[in-house]
C-alpha cells in the first residue's frame, strides 16, 4: 500500500470531502495532507503563475519529506500550472485533469460542458469542453470565490447554476457537464441533470488516488 | 506565524472537526495533517504501548520533516503514552490533557467528571476526574468504538450518555464534565447540561494550537 500525499486547503471544504471519501474507501491507508492557504494561491494564480508553481512544488516536496509516495493537488484551478510543477516534483503526481479526461473517454462522452473558476475556464484546462458565456462565467466565478470557497452552499446559487447547465444543454447540446472545481460537487450533488451526467471531478480524482494507493508499480 | 502539524485520523471525524475549527480561526495558517489508522492505534494501545509510542513518534518525525514547527495529537486516548512520546519528539508537542487541565483550573472547577474510552478512564489520564462506574464505562467505550469512531452519532446513544451525566451530577456532585474523547463533542454539542459545563477537549485543544500558531516564542 502506497502512502498518499494531498496538497489541500484549496479550498478547505473540498479537502474535507477528499479526506472523507479516501478514508471511507481506504480505512487502512495513512495519508498526509499539506493544507495551503487558498487566498495566497488565488493571488499567485492571478498575478504570478511562476510563484503558484513554486508554492505547489514546495508543498509536494514537504509531502515527500514526510514520506508520501505520491501526491495529488486536491483542486482543479492549480492544475493550470501543473506542467510547471510535475517535472520538479520529487514524487509522482496524480492529476485531476488527466483522471477526468480519462473518465470522459471511458464513458464515450463527446460534447462535455465545463463549469469552474474563470482561471480554469480561460486557461482551457479542459481543452475541448464547452464553456459558459462571459456573463455566466462571471456569475460562476463570483459565486465560487465568495460563497463556495467560504463553505456557503445556497439554493439560489444552485438554481442559477442549473439554469446555466440548461442553456448549455438546449443551445450547445452538451452530453455531460464537468464540475471542474472541487467545491462544485458540494453544491450540485446529483449524478445527473436532465439526463446528462454531472462529472464530479473530486470523485474521479479520489478514485485515481485510491487506485494509486493500492498500486504496487508505477503510477 | 508557526506551522502546526496534526497527528490525525484517531478518528477521522474529529480530525475534520479540528481542521474546520483551525481553518475558521486561522484562515491564513498552513497546517499539515498526518492521518494515521485508528484501528492500528487501538491495537497498539490494547496490546503494546511501546509500539503505540513508536507509531506516534514516527508520525511526529514525519510532520517535522514536512516543516511543522510544533505538533499536536488530535485525540485523547493516545495521550496515555504521551510521556513516552514527548522526550523523543523533534518538535514541541501541544498536549490536549495539559490544555484541558489548565482550563479546569482557570474556570475554578473542583469536581470534574470525565467521559472517554476505557483506555482513557482506566489509565487515569484525567487523574482527579470522577469516572462513570464499570457498567456505564462499558457502554461509553462500546459506543465510542462502534459508533462514534465510525462517524455514527445516534440520538439514543446521546440520551444514554446524558443519563450517565445525570447520575454523576446527582450522586457525585460533579461540577463539570470533561468530554475526554474528541468524538464526544460531535455527539454532545451543547456547552452545558443541567447547569454544569461540558468541557469540549477538541475546542480547548484547538485554542491551544491556535495560540501556538500565533506564538513567536517557546510553546
Amino acid at each position: 500500500m502506497r502512502r498518499a500525499g494531498l496538497v489541500g486547503g484549496l479550498g478547505p471544504e473540498s479537502t474535507i470531502d477528499y479526506y472523507h471519501r479516501i478514508t471511507a474507501l481506504c480505512p487502512s491507508a495513512e495519508i498526509i495532507i499539506n493544507s495551503l492557504v487558498v487566498d495566497r494561491m488565488v493571488g499567485f494564480i492571478t498575478n504570478d503563475r511562476a510563484a503558484a508553481a513554486d508554492y505547489l512544488v514546495r508543498a509536494v516536496e514537504q509531502l515527500a519529506a514526510a514520506g508520501a509516495d505520491f501526491a495529488a493537488v486536491a483542486a482543479n484551478t492549480p492544475h493550470i500550472v501543473f506542467d510547471r510543477v510535475r517535472p520538479r516534483a520529487p514524487i509522482p503526481l496524480v492529476s485531476i485533469v488527466d483522471a477526468t479526461l480519462a473518465e470522459v473517454r471511458k464513458r464515450g462522452l463527446e460534447r462535455p460542458g465545463v463549469f469552474g473558476t474563470r482561471f480554469t475556464i480561460q486557461s482551457r484546462l479542459y481543452v475541448d469542453a464547452i464553456a459558459p458565456n462571459a456573463t455566466e462565467q462571471d456569475f460562476i466565478h463570483d459565486k465560487y470565490m465568495n460563497e463556495l470557497l467560504k463553505g456557503m452552499f445556497l439554493p439560489e446559487t444552485r438554481a442559477r447554476m442549473l439554469a446555466i447547465a440548461d442553456r448549455l444543454i438546449d443551445e450547445h447540446r452538451i452530453d455531460s457537464l464537468i464540475l471542474g472545481g472541487t467545491e462544485l460537487p458540494l453544491l450540485l450533488r446529483e449524478e445527473s441533470h436532465r439526463g446528462i451526467p454531472l462529472l464530479d471531478t473530486t470523485a474521479i480524482h479520489v478514485n485515481a488516488i485510491v487506485e494509486a494507493i493500492h498500486s504496487d508499480g508505477a503510477i
